[in-house]
């Protein structure tokens, strides 16, 4: 069959390490180990690594007002006297940080029509030279019918965005407004429109009939003041730590769920590999995304902490690590989402992809079967326009080896001696205080499961004296 | 508002004309008019156009084994001597006919599975040298399980493809077997899963839940044997046709409705503009699309009955018209399928295709809309992906203009003037024999169009009988 030597040409071979990366000092210190983020990296000082992979577009897009020159107090006066204010929700802010950082670079404001259109068909938008960018998912504003109205009514040309408490966020400037089709945008995305699609009843669903686009600026960064904000790192921060690190190579890792020995065995060997191919100083980014997830993931704080231990526990190698937060918020879309995933990674500076198995994948809301063919993610991701500067590196699938005692790369000659541990038994695990096996998970990261399963489900005794004063 | 910006931006000017087209003598009589392909194109001569569009993929695809050298009878034999043989349903003949004359071009066969998922996440497949090349419906044929598990049992490599009368067609070679998410490929194809979409339940509902791709190799043209194959040329035919008459410029037009003397008066006008921009010879392919159509649609006899009756009474010059028929069926897909149609036309040399308002929409199957936005279509194909070498034609829209008392492009300055002549409301005139307004169709156009109405609902008297033979 021809697939897989179809996938397997499509990279014929991986990149070759590029020129030296300057006279950079070498890596001396964790970036965001003990959960500071370095000074020059929060600066925002812009990318000065030449060897990085260059952003989508050429140049990132940066959307925040600069601190210094007034820029942010004029802003703020503008958008308070824009006559039309849009209040932004939960997954809106999490898109508007998204933008205004630049992970959608070179999308410089939520979507346009034109835009929209080509994310839809094409998973990819042209740039200004006409060259194709990877854009797979739809970056876009709802607004309701009387809002829309209202601004046409009087040739408005700007809006202010409002957060929660009213308070201006950002201006969004030559707007366009047009239709939101619902159906046709669920069914393009998800390639099912089944109800029961955890971003759709989020964000899509009670969202207005008309989407607006233009040109965005916000007045100051994005924070959540919960207690992660230091590790909510931007691509030009990132680049700025691959440079100060000397990386040569940087190799991104997206995942949503608990960090385990089997993910830890897979970036490390993938370190490995970089080296064997040439590279001198690979670097890991270790990117959990913490924008909106399903009701039943594990929660982002949670994840935060476990990726502390597993740095802490020496797990992963804090010298080639680099732990941060991928602020967008989660669609679960599959092959299309993956794309998403993987280019907002190359404006970051990543220019190797781990892709998993199924990726952004999950069951079907309506029917007992996963939503998507299992291997469609990595195919996709393999192919699609406007990645063509990234390597993708398929997972190798680590299980529980019975034998060694220990996560190991799956050996289909000896297959009976692995144990696949799923995300449910994980959890089946914790919720019931066993321990996983040995070497399963760094001590430390399973303690801040079960911690986290218990604070759901109260301890054995609470839940009999409720029964007791119940009866 | 961006969007008419952008969407004029994407074609900043259109392509001037090439060199000279060589020595060819003079346009000298009608490539079909009476029925009868010029004996050239029938003997199916290879394209030495050097003027015209290439190809996508650089050279034209044919899958039709040679007349000469035995090839033909080797290859029944080997058909009739496969153990597996699959039946071609009409569409899927439908669709052996397009791959086997290379409308789709660079595909050579049934889709295989990398291709599939191209065309469907990004309406756009890689050649060989990486480049992207327009593919936005997939081209398929689907298979149940037993006939995969009898395949799969024994390792095949090959099988037959025969008609309804079990004789072999064509034979499929390294194959490969891949999963048929139907529901995944209608979202993605339609934008809807909802029931009702003409295309899905004629080809899809019912069909296999398994695709097979492949190289394709076909015994011997595919006829239909309706009277109308002296109209069914093959790109290369076309292409001959083409470089016969000197065309420098070839526009395409593609309708599934009859032809009104709207339709005629935007193809002259837009010869004239391509005459304006310095072409010597723009040719008009009017090329009505010939597969599957859904059951209120009017069927292709009565269509191409009265395109030759355009021609005849001249409201088209023959001299500068080639009709002939597309063989593609009809998805109703919108925005995706009228890349098809574009995408198919460069291959038969089309360098311009005219792009009308709402190109294959069709009502919403269970809702009272439309199911595109009528200005999507144009809006995707100016950005679609592998279709930079088209030159895209917005329609111009004509109306009834009752001052004039016939067919005008609409002026918004006297709109009180104009008459908008439906689908619904030419279709009610004929079934009721009434006239349309003069000018509206040529009266032998008209006349047969009567007389298909007539066909389907007997004469009043005859129905009058019937009642009293029930009373």
């Amino acid at each position: 069959m021809a697939t897989q030597a179809a996938f397997a040409v499509r990279f014929p071979q991986l990149a070759r390490p590029g020129r030296g990366q300057g006279q950079g000092q070498p890596a001396a210190r964790v970036a965001v180990r003990g959960g500071r983020a370095p000074a020059a990296a929060a600066r925002g000082v812009r990318c000065r690594a030449g060897g990085l992979i260059e952003p989508d577009g050429g140049r990132l897009v940066e959307l925040v007002a600069p601190e210094k020159g007034g820029r942010r107090a004029a802003l703020r006066r503008e958008a308070a006297a824009l006559p039309h204010r849009l209040r932004l929700g939960r997954v809106d802010t999490e898109w508007l940080h998204v933008l205004s950082e630049g992970w959608a670079s070179p999308l410089r404001g939520f979507m346009r029509e034109t835009e929209f259109l080509q994310a839809l068909h094409f998973n990819a938008v042209r740039g200004g030279d006409g060259s194709l960018v990877n854009m797979s998912v739809p970056i876009v504003l709802a607004l309701d019918d009387a809002q829309r109205r209202a601004i046409q009514a009087d040739g408005a040309t700007a809006v202010a965005l409002v957060d929660a408490h009213d308070r201006p966020v950002a201006v969004l400037s030559d707007i366009e407004i047009y239709k939101h089709n619902k159906e046709e945008r669920i069914a393009r995305t998800w390639g099912t429109t089944a109800r029961g699609l955890p971003y759709v009843e989020e964000a899509i669903t009670n969202a207005g009939d008309w989407l607006i686009g233009g040109d965005l600026e916000v007045i100051e960064p994005i924070k959540y003041n919960d207690g992660l904000d230091q590790y909510r790192l931007s691509p030009a921060q990132l680049r700025e730590e691959f440079a100060r690190r000397n990386a040569d190579a940087v190799f991104a890792f997206q995942l949503r769920n608990p960090v385990h020995n089997g993910h830890a065995l897979l970036m490390t060997d993938t370190r490995r590999r970089l080296l064997e191919m040439g590279y001198k100083n690979p670097v890991l980014l270790l990117h959990p995304l913490g924008g909106f997830t399903k009701a039943d993931d594990v929660p982002l704080s949670v994840r935060m902490k476990q990726h502390e231990k597993v740095l802490e526990e020496g797990v992963l190698n804090p010298e080639s690590t680099v732990v941060a937060i991928f602020p967008s918020p989660m669609h679960y879309a599959g092959p299309t989402e993956v794309q998403w995933h993987a280019k907002a990674r190359i404006n970051a500076g990543a220019n190797f992809y781990i892709v998993g198995r199924d990726p952004a994948g999950m069951g079907h809301p309506t029917e007992k079967r996963d939503l998507y063919d299992a291997d469609h993610g990595k195919k996709v991701l393999s192919m699609a326009p406007g990645l063509e500067r990234l390597n993708i590196l398929p997972f190798k699938v680590a299980a529980y080896d019975t034998k060694h005692n220990k996560m190991n790369f799956f050996d289909p000659s000896r297959k009976e001696d692995f144990l696949f541990i799923s995300g449910t038994k994980m959890r089946s695990l914790a919720k019931n205080r066993e321990s996983p096996p040995d070497g399963f998970m760094c001590p430390g990261g399973w303690k801040v499961l079960v911690e986290y399963y218990d604070s759901l489900a109260p301890p054995e005794g609470s839940s009999k004296l409720r029964e007791a004063v119940a009866a």
